[in-house]
């Protein structure tokens, strides 16, 4: 199936710049992928012609005459850019014209268009931000949520362990995930009374509710996919980043101490590099907005080409899998909502 | 100042095999520290014996026949065990023969018990578990708490901030520390309805409050210590022991990949080994009971005499710097509390 995904060219730090040569990599690398390029025409063609590359039957510009500021107020943005290039691009998923669309501009106008143009999926009161994390089993574990919601109620993390469930197991082709509960302990008296709540609403469940997990269960592999409230998991997301860069920094500072480190750095560059690869945070820069009606893939707003590159291919593998059908029927077979499924006709 | 340590010999996954070595190495290392191993005498001293060491006038044993488990409830631990090595070693600190006590004891009964027998300091509720953690600037960043109180009140946070300050100012002799909210974004609307009035609290208060800091500043070194709730501060803190355990297994992986990499790993052994060393977490292993009127320094319960020796330096640390007698001036200074200071007569 062709999957057509709709990019927000002017989101992030670096608008186009970065967009536009992801962009046209993926499109290279997937030839049964077409993007349409969203946003302020002139500064899209000023970029491709920068690239040496023109539109085509694969990728076509779809004008945008406005432009959503990192540091914009969601609500401002929804109100008085009715035109931006993060707006039409999600108008394209509600139309049909893309099967998803990803943007690197400012995550809380991003949510709260995403969510006004898209609507929730019947069942769902909050949409919730995913990812997939790296474990040292080697698989990936989806986190959620990681931020959009600072205030949960134990029925939320129960929404939100039925969209993380249903995502890694379209996305990674797996039956019964397993999920666990952010808590501070594995007896299911330990942690506060949000969670206490919500490990009974799991345990009732028909999910493959593994219990409590700890901390250091974003990485252990020991789960497919990890609920939290948004508030703890974006402190454990950031705090994650912190503790890499200190890592990072360190390692680096070891290796140009002098001559001698820095020839040892040199002769140890593929080691270190494979190293690097396997951990670096571009490959996991996909954020899923999850339980809208339709595909939205945050990337980091500091991103570049390559980071861009795999958000591109979350969206792309998400539409693949049928993620939002796979959501929709999880929750209404586990919430028995009556309402019909989407895309169900 | 000699300094008194009362060391619960038999506390931790490794009783006396961990805690004896790692005290006399300290001993040895510290001309005017002195010890009491509290615990069962006939480990004490076989374990001394295999050391081939013995008491003398800086340090002593003192008898206690029963030794809390690592999983025992703290509510039992405190009603059925009054002459665990845990209990005599606090109660030492209660009549005042040692200056400071360490246990690599289960959590939930030492802060029960230390509570029950020392008492919290006049005007603090709820004591909090605190920890220096390395930076990226080099220096060290005081965190509290991680996870003795997972339902907390504003009023908790702020009593947090003015431990973790005068912790900070005490031992580490910076007047007025720097402190930060942990939230998930600096703007002051930010955040659950706890750290907005954690917020209001810290902003109106004489603390140096620089603000909301989000996760990666735990690790950033632009505050000095950073409050958050027990279950956000226990959730980052073992995120960041999975990320730096799954990051280790990834580099020893590729170093040990084939012979060529191996031989790489050999050469590069003194770079690697002082990058290990400058983020080895058994350094920053003693975590503080603070908010009560003694000092109580928690080992991890795995440590090795590495990472014991440690908690007992930071025993020392604090006992030396006068520790709880600054909590609890700035507690009466910032609260306004109308009761006599402890150790003021």
């Amino acid at each position: 199936m062709d999957i057509t995904v709709a990019v927000d060219a002017m989101g992030g730090d670096h608008g186009t710049h970065v967009t536009v040569p992801a962009v046209l990599r993926f499109l290279d690398q997937h030839p049964d992928v077409n993007v349409v390029l969203v946003g302020l025409p002139d500064a899209i063609e000023a970029e491709l012609k920068a690239q040496r590359r023109q539109c085509g039957p694969r990728l076509r510009i779809h004008a945008a005459s406005e432009v959503v500021t990192m540091d914009e107020a969601p609500q401002s943005a929804l109100k008085n850019k009715k035109d931006s290039s993060m707006r039409v691009a999600i108008n394209l998923v509600k139309s049909g014209e893309a099967n998803a669309c990803v943007s690197a501009g400012n995550t809380g106008a991003l949510m709260a268009t995403a969510r006004f143009v898209l609507k929730t999926i019947s069942g769902i009161e909050r949409p919730a931000i995913a990812k997939m994390m790296p474990t040292r089993k080697g698989g990936e574990t989806c986190v959620l949520d990681l931020g959009a919601n600072v205030d949960c109620t134990a029925e939320h993390l129960m929404h939100f362990a039925i969209m993380g469930a249903s995502l890694f197991a379209a996305v990674k082709d797996r039956s019964h995930p397993a999920v666990g509960l952010l808590n501070v302990g594995e007896e299911e008296m330990k942690g506060n009374g949000l969670v206490r709540e919500a490990g009974e609403l799991l345990r009732a469940s028909q999910l493959n509710f593994v219990g409590n997990v700890e901390g250091d269960d974003l990485y252990s592999g020991e789960v497919d996919v990890v609920v939290c409230d948004g508030f703890t998991g974006n402190v454990a997301l950031k705090t994650s980043e912190g503790l890499a860069k200190m890592l990072s920094d360190f390692l680096r500072e070891e290796f140009f101490r002098n001559w001698w480190t820095r020839a040892l750095a040199g002769l140890a560059w593929p080691v270190i590099g494979r190293f690097k690869k396997r951990v670096d945070p571009r490959r996991y820069n996909g954020a899923s907005l999850l339980g809208l009606n339709g595909i939205v893939v945050k990337s980091h707003g500091g991103a570049d080409s390559v980071a861009f590159y795999w958000a591109l291919k979350q969206a792309v593998e998400e539409a693949r899998a049928g993620v939002i059908q796979r959501i929709a029927e999880q929750v209404h077979h586990q919430l028995a909502v009556k309402t019909p499924l989407i895309n169900a006709e």
